[in-house]
């Protein structure tokens, strides 16, 4: 078969009556799991894509793998500055932790039809891309935690230079023994962050010491646990590059514990520039990821994939800004 | 008259047919503006209510007036548990600081026919409130910002005994001094703390003072600028109780700003217990508002209102946790 099947012709191979495929690309739940199935794989297999102007609701689906920190709340507001402009309302899931939504997400997303899909830190695999393809309904990745794959729409801040300039600020404090907290290694971002880290040692000269380096998740208990650790060492790092804001504050609770003080006794970098980085005290020096800035190119640009626009690059990446910039704690 | 007008006579003394009513109930947007207002008059005239049986999406509605800080992502969580639990969607909305939604939040309301709207610190009008009624979709108010009027559901905590425990706590270290930053007045969660601070002196016998009284706006920003004004009182107030966490926060900028130790120099209790709380140096004593929780009960509510469980309550109110369960800063 060379051009794309239509709705009857996939009906009659899968022997059902075409108002059933067409409940099947809507998500009905009415329709025999086995059915349902048969239809599915012959969606897949034809490549069938729903012809424009198939009706979708003013609705954006926004997903996170979890809602625990501010983070999120600087990302929501992002998307809806842009909604709100649109005159879309966001519909919030959690993927309860998972880096892929589970299928009852998907079903609910084929049901509801929204205008278009965000997926924070999270993605889609194979099949679920491919549901949504057969809907015409695009998706947009944010901040990718993996490789998103080939050809997926996706924004991300640059987070290799974020995780080199950071470095960079401590060397040039005159720091030689650098720690760094970094994020899980299943996320590109920490892997890309731990790598800049490297970059700065290595142009500086000064060797990588794995007993430096340790693997967080991004919490802040994760940075007081290896803080603890990092500064019980009988010869600790003077400076810590803790891999983001959490991890940073976590690191601060556990320089208390210890009586060191900063940035007398120890220099620290997050990333990210949460509001609560200027809170602490002394305000902590961070990398800042524009995550509304972020949020709203991602918007934009899932909009303009709805719309049939086409967007100047599927891949996105916002600078960080310089740690220069940041109140410097040292 | 005085049964229920059916949706026939409405159309019959609108003039206009029973698929135009249909679709204004429906909030379709292809309508006249004026026929529209008619059609709306009359329903709101005759007290008209959908049948039981009405068509509902699985989404949840959930309106905050701003998305600023963590409390939100608190209150997010709570609601995301209920609804994954009840198979319902959140549809996330900010109501960009004002304290009601505008028209084109209800009339996006009207048309994806949510199972139920929450309300987080903000309110419908009553004609916002009729349109809801008019189509069978229940809401409830999360901690009212201002009174939510006689028969609304409502979920909120003990405000007035924890600003009395708050400043209680304060009496009871020695303090004679007590100064407050409170929230917005035109907020009722402001006026039982401040009532019940004020109410705490009075126990204590220690006289009321208008000087060491201000009034903020729940930010960071607000408990930096007033609490530079109070501690730079010529006889300075040697504990506050901050209104909120995030002012507390502000507050801990103005004392490190002045060269003021906390606790040494100034006590200082938060409410509401933000993850960010127990990360500041020192951690923060606060009264614990159970924001996720209440939200939990608030999303329950809602959705025994739309399967017509009567609640056992209309309006709740969850216990504060006393600060004596902190970890104190003196």
């Amino acid at each position: 078969m060379t051009r794309a099947a239509t709705l009857a012709e996939i009906a009659q191979e899968a022997g059902v009556s075409a108002p059933t495929v067409s409940k099947v690309l809507n998500g009905r739940a009415d329709v025999a799991p086995a059915t349902r199935e048969r239809v599915e794989e012959l969606l897949r297999r034809h490549g069938y894509r729903r012809r424009g102007g198939a009706r979708t609701s003013p609705l954006l689906d926004l997903v996170f793998h979890e809602l625990e920190s501010s983070w999120a709340t600087e990302v929501i507001r992002g998307v809806e500055n842009v909604a709100r402009e649109e005159g879309l309302s966001i519909v919030l899931s959690e993927s309860a932790g998972r880096l892929t939504p589970g299928q009852s997400w998907v079903d609910g997303v084929l049901a509801r039809r929204p205008t278009g899909v965000l997926l924070v830190l999270s993605g889609l695999d194979r099949s679920q891309q491919e549901q949504l393809a057969g809907r015409g309904i695009p998706f947009v990745v944010m901040d990718p935690a993996g490789d998103p794959g080939q050809g997926v729409p996706a924004v991300g801040t640059t987070n290799w230079d974020g995780g080199l300039a950071a470095t960079r600020h401590l060397v040039d404090l005159g720091h030689r023994r650098i720690g760094l907290i970094g994020g899980p290694g299943r996320m590109m971002c920490s892997r890309a962050r731990a790598d800049g880290y490297r970059a700065a040692l290595d142009i500086a000269g000064i060797a990588y010491d794995p007993a430096l380096v340790r693997e967080g998740d991004f919490h802040h208990e994760a940075g007081h646990r290896i803080g603890l650790e990092l500064l019980s060492l009988p010869d600790r790092p003077t400076a810590v590059f803790a891999g983001n804001d959490l991890q940073a504050l976590g690191l601060y609770e556990a320089a208390r514990e210890l009586g060191l003080r900063i940035p007398e006794d120890l220099s620290v970098v997050g990333f990210d520039d949460l509001p609560l980085a200027r809170w602490v005290g002394p305000p902590l020096t961070t990398v800042r990821q524009p995550l509304t800035e972020m949020a709203e190119v991602a918007a934009r640009l899932v909009i303009d994939l709805a719309r049939g626009t086409r967007p100047g690059a599927l891949r996105v990446d916002l600078q960080h800004r310089p740690t220069e910039e940041a109140v410097p704690n040292g």
